[in-house]
């Protein structure tokens, strides 16, 4: 092998600040409603939930914004992440493409999700806030958002959804180790959580209603602020570390991607490594391809509607516009629990529906299938989230083989898959189930948007 | 926060060269001795077993042997990894030491083990080998080797023992994962398998056992090799680019330890980051305390006998002179599964006789204890083998606080946790219990020693 495998970037050449994709927008993005109005909300309603540096960010149309010195510090433990060449990939592809891909499982939660739950506990912990609560699904979040607060002296309360709390209890242990309190939802807990279970006492829990639990909570108490792992802006504007550092180190690598590929549930990894290539191409600068992979299960960007919808079951937050499959869906279980979310990034949505980026979507033992072969040829196993992006990229590589383009193709790998192996395990053993939604629910999650005058 | 955290090398500076404390020794290794003859064996009669490459690098005295270039380049996938000033955790501690620690957890496989496996199969590979056999406790080694084969297209088979593969499937899924075949062991598919499972239908297995087996299928075929992740010389120096890598970035930050700690059971990890300091130490440089610190359920250094002893239960090895409790000798169960075994490396064993090294012994639930204290501190959660070096930090620490001494602690941290969960769940379930084994049978493992003449 004679050229490079990985672009290791100088800390001093770390990003000093996010990239806001808000700035370089054609249109701008759709007014944020208050669900009883229907009119637009300022930054005061959303100040008992977030505090107010973020909700700043939320809305700014600022290009740049700068990356607290602490913040920085705490990053350092695992940035600048790695960027590789997958040249072994690519040898058993046998395609004439070029694939690097970025790597965030190096973080201590082996995952993305701390980019954005260090400055989320930050700027709490400036605001005198003392406790934060979040929900999560099989908890990458969660366990992420448990790290951050460990570094800020903040209490951590997680609502983590009852299915995976029982059956994955392994990622509730990170949590426990870092001192954060975990309570599977639907709980006994809030008002929310206790009419769901009066209703329905086994209910396995969904990330909707985990979230509704999480704001009541934080709603109630003033020194409680509401952390959310994806989808609101200033959460993907934290995860454009990732695209801005890729930038620099394709650079070294001589190289500008054709294809940019990221998996997307809420849509923050997938931002994190895009938008930055996004920006540069508003700006007038080289065009790339952005694909989103998402799960066929879960398809908000492939077969949602694009309209407002709120953001949790329980119906306690805002209304955004964004591709949705209705508050009420409940998605199949899949293994890939960090992609199965009712809605999508309202920032996603919009580049979507300005054609600006390209959505596809595959079943999970598609997905596992690409990250086996991706494990035996670059040595590492990605998650189940991940697999999706890896399945993107493969067929990106092997239309380039038909093709005979030698295209330069680059996706964020956005976390490993150590606390995922039961999932491999029944891949292993034909246990894996491509299950759906059935298409009358939802065509009835659909009818249930709330409606909302354009 | 001024001073620095991380300290990251530059990959130019990343090792050329393993460092081979053999040659530095003030007086040689004792021989390694034939079973039946008790005289000393050379390279040709571990032929069957190793490819020649290896075998030179077991009994070699050269300072320096040559990391070759397909190495490095599979290393540069995690190396040179970093090392971290432990600020919050020198805080908790109220200490005036500075403690610095080596990070491996960031390998692919997420301990330090695949600095030994990599090498191994290219050597292998290069010897025109097909298959690779080896043992693994709780799969830590396994899945590392099971890595390094699938970049060589190496078939792996790995005997894990019975208790962990029914226990811990999560790094058996890993080692599929990387396509590699893994067998309960005490198995059907080798005679000394079958001659304890004759004995015994309900054997729960040891490592001294799937290290027999392992040795009996690779010396049954000529394209077969066996791999071990400890205790031999070269796979102790294979680990010496820990340390080396330590050196130049302990420069960076303008440190010299005082006192450098690994925890040791096999004693891989712990020559990694101490064997480097302890030559330049023997070559007249400046000198470091050097702390191995191990399970007190299993204490070959601090409660073993220093003479000759098989390396496994079915006396298929050499016999080697090493810190032992018996080939026979069943260590209780705990979680630390990588520090499971009866005996320690010749050459950490060697050192410790000199007087060159000290050792100590803690208990599981004041390891875990520790473990919980500096993930909360330093955001990573370490593997339950890691949570001894950092129990032996922490004591030192807090003895700098008592005699008001601004010493430098080093440690490595070997791995981090994430597939041991199951573990700190225990913990803070108060469940984890400190098994000791029994003083009588202990003495009659020592009892039964072979009977070598001075």
């Amino acid at each position: 092998m004679t050229s490079p495998t990985k672009y290791l970037l100088d800390e001093a050449r770390m990003p000093r600040a996010w990239y806001n994709i808000q700035a370089d927008l054609p249109v701008p993005l759709p007014a944020v409603l208050h669900p009883g109005t229907l009119q637009p909300i300022g930054p005061a309603d959303l100040a008992p939930l977030f505090p107010m540096d973020l909700i700043l960010q939320e809305v700014s149309t600022e290009r740049e914004i700068e990356i607290p010195q602490p913040v920085r510090e705490i990053y350092r433990l695992w940035r600048p992440s790695p960027l590789v060449r997958a040249h072994r990939l690519e040898k058993v592809l046998q395609t004439p493409a070029k694939i690097f891909y970025k790597y965030e499982g190096v973080s201590p939660a082996g995952s993305h999700k701390p980019n954005t739950a260090v400055p989320q506990a930050f700027f709490s912990a400036q605001a005198g806030v003392k406790r934060l609560t979040t929900e999560t699904g099989a908890g990458q979040w969660g366990s992420a958002l448990a790290f951050a607060g460990s570094l800020f002296d903040l209490e951590v309360l997680v609502f983590q959804v009852r299915v995976s709390y029982d059956q994955k209890p392994y990622r509730r242990a990170v949590m426990e180790t870092y001192g954060a309190r975990c309570v599977a939802s639907p709980s006994q807990e809030t008002s929310y959580g206790r009419s769901v279970l009066a209703a329905r006492p086994d209910h396995p829990g969904s990330l909707g209603i985990a979230i509704s639990e999480a704001v009541e909570v934080a709603a109630q108490r003033d020194d409680t602020k509401y952390a959310l792992g994806s989808v609101l802006n200033h959460v993907l504007m934290h995860q454009t570390v990732v695209g801005l550092e890729t930038i620099e180190q394709m650079q070294m690598a001589d190289a500008w991607p054709d294809v940019v590929v990221g998996c997307t549930g809420g849509g923050s990894n997938f931002a994190g490594i895009a938008f930055p290539y996004i920006g540069h191409a508003l700006r007038g600068g080289q065009r790339a391809r952005i694909v989103a992979v998402e799960p066929a299960a879960c398809p908000s960007l492939t077969r949602g509607r694009y309209g407002y919808d709120f953001g949790d079951t329980g119906h306690m937050t805002p209304l955004v516009k964004m591709h949705t499959l209705g508050s009420s869906f409940t998605p199949p279980p899949f293994h890939a629990g960090g992609l199965r979310y009712h809605g999508m990034a309202p920032l996603v949505s919009h580049l979507r529906e300005l054609g600006i980026i390209e959505a596809s979507a595959y079943t999970q033992t598609q997905c596992f299938e690409a990250g086996v072969l991706f494990a035996r040829a670059e040595g590492i196993v990605p998650a189940p989230e991940a697999n999706h992006a890896v399945k993107g990229v493969i067929e990106e590589a092997l239309r380039c083989r038909r093709e005979g383009r030698a295209e330069t193709i680059l996706f964020n790998l956005c976390g490993h898959g150590h606390f995922d192996m039961a999932a491999y395990q029944r891949y292993f053993a034909g246990d894996l189930r491509d299950e759906s939604y059935s298409e009358e629910e939802l065509a009835m999650a659909l009818a249930g948007l709330p409606s909302v005058p354009a």
